[in-house]
């Protein structure tokens, strides 16, 4: 059995990523630590885990070493006290944006501030298995990928890989987003009554996984928008693409079943008739999938590629227990297979 | 025109009575106060007002004397200060539940701590016009009614005024709100991730506005529990009712009738087809509409009386306006026109 | 492997059916037949199992005999044509009312015609087997239990065995449903932008669910309500009892505790302190938890008992596969251990 | 008073329209038509009118002359039959699409077949009176403009007439819209539990909107995305624009502010702080405001060109009556006060 740790648990990721490793067969969970609720039964904060374990949460400084350990920590925290947890973990799975850019100066740019520990940015494998497996396999540190730039990245992965994007036209790409995404810290902005029914520009301009997508798919005119739907769980990118030359549904049908082959969490939607005939976000709460799909408008050249996941799940805590399963040799799927819900 | 000012206008009471006075023919908005938001803009937190008004808050000390002070602040304020409100409004409606009851004793009981200022009490008239219309017109000092008590008050009114109810048999009364009940104050409960989607066990028992509706009614044996649902604005209170005595169809229909009847507010609602049989809180956002309506059950004598509203209108600042035009000698519904909409 | 064929598999508790079944160890599903769709793949309708497998829909002239039948008919299909489906299933699983009821008297009282196969009547146990283990143990036919019952049935569940009902007042039970309970086939009701939102008086009066209720527990005095909200699985039963003498919080825990005791889907919600205090259904969406608790007005004797649970699980297919695995011998939790997810 | 008839008034823009000209005072309404529903209260399907008007359908066979004659009717109803209503209106308002395109070859290419009455196009004005104001004074002939058509056609407006879009770009509008656009017949995909929290890709390529958007602000390079998500009313449009030569804040402003200049329902929305910073639907619903904001991204030269409105007020019917004001002189605001609420 693999000792795992979590380090912030008392958010949603770290929530999510308890769940998985409750169920996981060859995981078990040695400690899981919030500062602020330590002593307290992790159910008083993840309900959906009442009856399922009696751990209680732990300070960060009683954490004792083990195999793998999963920070979930705000962005910052975890670079600041890098060297740290790694003298614990054998292993490091990083959920935040700490580790996933490649250059300090990218860093610098799009995070406003001198990243704390350059030298361990290319000791982390960016944690897209559908991108990196072979490196995560072989890998002891892996970086999250943003939950937004995980659908973006996975919307245009068929399209990248075959070749038809035209670079020289805007990527434009808009993510629509539940209320998760914001983590488990209520404000003024995610009060019920403002927050419902909202469609809300959420960052329309200047995101900051703008950064991690290009750098990820070797593009550079890409354009992202967010914005909040009303849900809780999932996003759905739907990028805006201008292809090379003339291309048509068979085109696009061999890029994404090359692009989604011996991928154990893509599946294509591309339905003629029914009610999903696209990717949706609502049916993947809880699951791992990422639904790729595309529109074609053959008279302007434009491919609509969409991309829906749950965003805690494959945008997050999902990726990552995926990548602990690469990076100890266990099935890929190991922990990962409920299906989702339908109606939901 | 008449003068007056909103004390307390930042919420969602002060908001809404801010929109029926700017569009109310006989009103003047004099001040609206907010100490944290003094100098800005209303429309910074009434976002529909945008373009309507270039008011901004004051703060309390500045207020001047006017016509009508309406007070829109948390429980216990006006109580405290009621003797300075009363210096600067010629005419005063209190929104709190700090006048609704009559009796010292009663409110010490309800709401765990001595009233500041009992003899106040008895010169508020409970701001119900479908019972104390005559009462308002004369007074200068009108309560406001809790948004469930007018929602329970309402359904009860037909079945007390035609005296079916059978005293002896427990009155079990459920009200279905939204979120904005709670009040425009983030906190953990109302965190979009937590409270969206929810059917939750708000206050199922030891309501306080239990007190106001047995004391409307003289009831005694009145139960309450309130359940939060997916909605903002809105309640719906369904109350089970045991008759005295078999009843049919057409005493109830007699018993509605004469409730409904002169009262511009009321509607009865009880078809026997189509999709809007009883009534629904949905389609009467914004209106000042209280529908009511009945489900009977021939073989237990069991009456389900429905009343639904839109809390923040009827249930709060509609009900203010009501009395205010009642007060004042205008008709009854001027500012209140707006019918509510359908599909919302 | 227990081979397994859902008859009526279209709708969505031949959907969670199907869910269950494919993740089920010991199970293998034979057939699903849907008339309307026979031909097509099972995840044309069931789209969270796209990638999960190949099935596709048989009519039910191609039905061949099986180990367990699960029928997910209308109401009335399975009566119809029992001696044909006994044929075919060496046990039989019925989702629908046509076997819930003992006596066909009470079947034609609240059903409005005469059983079609009333000597069938006494050969089914009704399946909710917190109630009825050890004769589900040992039959070959067993009748589901209506959803908005399991969750009446299981909020009173402690105060009946505990003794502690006052039968000579009124059980008041208000049950709150999501929209998959009317099943999947849209109507002008069903219309999203008429559905949206809701709170809905379903059923004041009249439901058929009451006689399982009274029958299930022996009472006399039960009334219930159905109340439509905003939300697709889940329902909240809050059932307003009154009890025999005076009653504190020790006894009801008791009661509960009693009442939980060795029943592996029930869990006691009675915290006092943090947002998840009761029972609430968002949480237990793809679940078989049935959560319960109570609130004490210690001042009137009235419990408030609740019951939250996933209708289409714990309320349909969830208990359905409880029941398989109690009469075959199986662990009673197998293929139904997923915890649900927080946040959602 | 003008006497006015609507033609087609189940539907919800019928619906809306009634609401509209109820509270019109220089109105008087004269028939509504449905064939369905001949006969009956127009409040059976407008429930929020209950009380307003004793109304009832009457057949199109029983129409008769009158002032205003608005066309609320099915795609091609209209102009089918232009004649016949041109006999009886001396002025028609049609909300479809009939009449929105001034080439027959161009409705012929997005709508695939020929136009029944092409002659009649160039009679018609485009019913968008922030272009086309001076010419709907002095018409007799007024088009309805598509709901998402006019979120993108004011989006794009004050970037348009400032001459800052670089054409040589593509312009991707996204619009993501309400459940109300699909009108008011239940269908597969209407169905609430279907419907319910969906991010769904409507219409991610082909929308014939795209037809008049280019019409009417001469571009050519516009590419639309119409994705529905968690809303009964209400739509925002997302236009990516790239900019000629570099562009800031400040130009933004000036071309924003010389946009909504005596535009009386254009609200301008870009505010550093607060919740609201950006356009959004929710707080628009019954309010006939389109508020139009940006968000810029320098380094790019990329605006995030919005506009938020509710399909059925600014979208549809709100639309046709302020049309309707301006062809009979009157205020152009008269009927269409009502600010919307907040919360909601």
């Amino acid at each position: 059995m693999l000792s795992v740790s979590i380090v912030g648990g008392s958010g949603y990721v770290g929530g999510e990523l308890l769940r998985l490793l409750l169920g996981h067969p060859h995981v078990e969970v040695r400690q899981v630590t919030s500062e602020r609720l330590a002593g307290q039964y992790v159910y008083s904060t993840h309900p959906n885990l009442r009856g399922r374990t009696d751990l209680r949460y732990s300070p960060q400084s009683s954490l004792e070493p083990c195999d793998v350990l999963i920070l979930a920590l705000p962005h910052g925290s975890a670079a600041k006290n890098i060297e740290h947890y790694a003298g614990l973990g054998q292993a490091i799975i990083d959920c935040s944006a700490d580790f996933r850019l490649r250059e300090p100066e990218t860093y610098s740019r799009w995070y406003g501030e001198k990243h704390p520990a350059p030298h361990w940015l290319e000791r982390f494998v960016y944690g897209l298995p559908e991108l990196y497996r072979e490196q995560i396999r072989t890998t002891r540190y892996v970086s999250g990928v943003g939950c937004n730039a995980t659908a973006i990245n996975l919307a245009l992965l068929p399209l990248v890989k075959a070749g038809l994007i035209d670079q020289t036209k805007p990527v434009v790409a808009e993510v629509k987003v539940g209320s998760s995404e914001a983590g488990a810290v209520a404000n003024d902005g995610s009060h019920h009554a403002e927050r419902a029914g909202v469609v809300r520009s959420f960052a329309p301009v200047g995101h900051r996984h703008t950064a991690e997508i290009m750098q990820a798919h070797g593009l550079e005119n890409v354009h992202i928008s967010i914005t909040s739907v009303e849900m809780v769980r999932g996003a759905l990118a739907t990028c805006h693409v201008f292809t090379k030359g003339a291309v048509n549904e068979r085109d696009l049908w061999r890029a994404y079943r090359a692009a989604a082959a011996e991928q154990p969490f893509l599946r294509i939607v591309h339905d003629r008739s029914g009610l999903h005939r696209h990717p949706e976000p609502k049916i993947l709460a809880g699951s791992n999938y990422a639904d790729i799909g595309w529109a074609l408008d053959e008279n302007t050249g434009r491919v609509v590629a969409l991309c829906a996941l749950d965003n805690l799940m494959k945008g997050a805590a999902g990726a990552a227990i995926q990548c602990l399963n690469l990076m100890h040799g266990f099935e890929e799927t190991v922990g990962l297979e409920f299906s989702g819900l339908h109606p939901v």
